[in-house]
């Protein structure tokens, strides 16, 4: 199924604008799980388990998979989302950007070795970086716009010709590399401000929101300058304060119960 | 060792400002290694030891080994490198960039899964998105600047105040963020204007300079733009016109011919 095809189908059916980040920190696991070879697996199926019906799509973050040597888990994780719980977009959260031939390679290992229907993708190097995503068609492909930390300024909010560097982005998206309609946005809640300007810029683009929750971004001020006209356009990610919401055995309960307050704080302001 | 007291001492012992670039694609390999399982490793470390002692470095390309589920092979083959050439820089070319803790994961993936001894950074996202990487201290951390590939003018060409987007990001890169003294830039073969424009912002910062070869850069024109007083700076990459020199058994041999040819004609112009 087509990415937006698929995410659109999601918010509505689970009335969600929720994307539960799976960035698994073993050494946040509660005590149970610790020296369990399968671990990562098993903490994310729990997780995923417990919240697919309340998320518009999950965003396993690669590196935290990469960094225990844990990618036959990620496969795992993924084909465990599209069995239990079909019909719920996978974007893997890569930020990849390199030259064409390389970004072959990187859209192979996204698409096909990993199964995402999505990957974010870092615009550095301009429009050939992306091009190998953007030819599979039925993926979205997410391009880092204005991001949530604070380094995120040293670049982006550089002055272009009477626009910052982050609205060049999003220009380049919505009037260029969008033409297929299979391209996202990622830009953090921590600057509710510039998620307006880049609506005004992309029209009915969808925007990835990180930076609620541990990050500190503000749900309603997300919310009012993101939607679009009819409620939807938004992912917007919380990753740590739902994973960690619970330190023992009854953790996907207290996940559950922090994304269904999350949700529901989403839509009250919808 | 420090990852800049390794490159400056490969640069002088093996009198070479070549670094062959490993991105293997078993599509290419000689007809003898086909379906065997460990035949990118074996490619890459036949390769290597053929080409050893005429590098200041190598740099694998991680996109090449994560499309074929083959991260056990980069281990394998960074582990040969440092075991059986100790001294030779390897970089890990992965153009990673994430928030802080999403970067702290990457860097334990390059640096201690991988044991890379320097990483390729993105810097849309600013210099908390880079920290990690610096804070490991004697790895290297090599930014990109202006790269080589026709969209790289999209962003990095853009006037930022009076200065190009790729030249604030040498001089941020010389003023702030190599206060260690880690950092390299990687700077496109096919620009060699902005690899002396570079060279002027960041005096003696190692540059990284993809795209000779098979993308077409000058060699001459790279040397005379780029080197420091000294004869060295460079870290010149050829990838494809050495990997695939040979087609048939002898392909290390047909490898180790080119890059003498290569670093013979780099050294004809220092």
């Amino acid at each position: 199924m087509h990415f937006m095809t698929a995410l659109k189908a999601a918010w509505r059916q689970r009335d969600s604008l929720l994307c539960v980040g799976l960035d698994p920190d073993p050494a946040k696991f509660p005590a149970h799980l610790a020296g369990r070879p399968q671990a990562i697996f098993e903490f994310c199926r729990d997780i995923v388990d417990a919240t697919a019906d309340l998320v518009c799509a999950f965003k396993p973050q690669i590196a935290y998979f990469a960094a225990h040597r844990a990618e036959d888990q990620l496969e795992a994780l993924i084909d465990h989302i599209h069995e239990r719980h079909p019909g719920t977009p996978v974007i893997l959260d890569a930020k990849r950007g390199d030259i064409g031939s390389t970004a072959e390679q990187y859209a192979v290992e996204a698409f096909e070795r990993f199964r995402a229907d999505a990957i974010t993708v870092n615009p550095y190097m301009g429009r050939d970086s992306v091009e190998p995503y953007l030819a599979y068609g039925d993926k979205g492909v997410i391009l880092l716009c204005r991001t949530s930390n604070p380094g995120g300024s040293d670049l982006q909010f550089l002055d272009v010709g009477g626009e910052k560097l982050y609205e060049r982005v999003a220009r380049l998206v919505a009037e260029e590399w969008n033409a297929s309609g299979n391209c996202g946005l990622v830009v953090g809640a921590t600057f509710p401000a510039e998620i307006a300007r880049v609506r005004e810029i992309v029209g009915e683009v969808p925007l990835l929101v990180p930076g609620i929750g541990a990050q500190g971004g503000d749900i309603a001020a997300t919310v009012a300058a993101g939607c679009t006209a009819d409620g939807t356009g938004l992912m917007i990610n919380s990753s740590r304060a739902i994973l960690y919401a619970g330190k023992n055995e009854d953790f996907a309960a207290a996940a559950r119960s922090v994304a269904q307050d999350t949700r529901a704080a989403i839509n009250a302001h919808r």
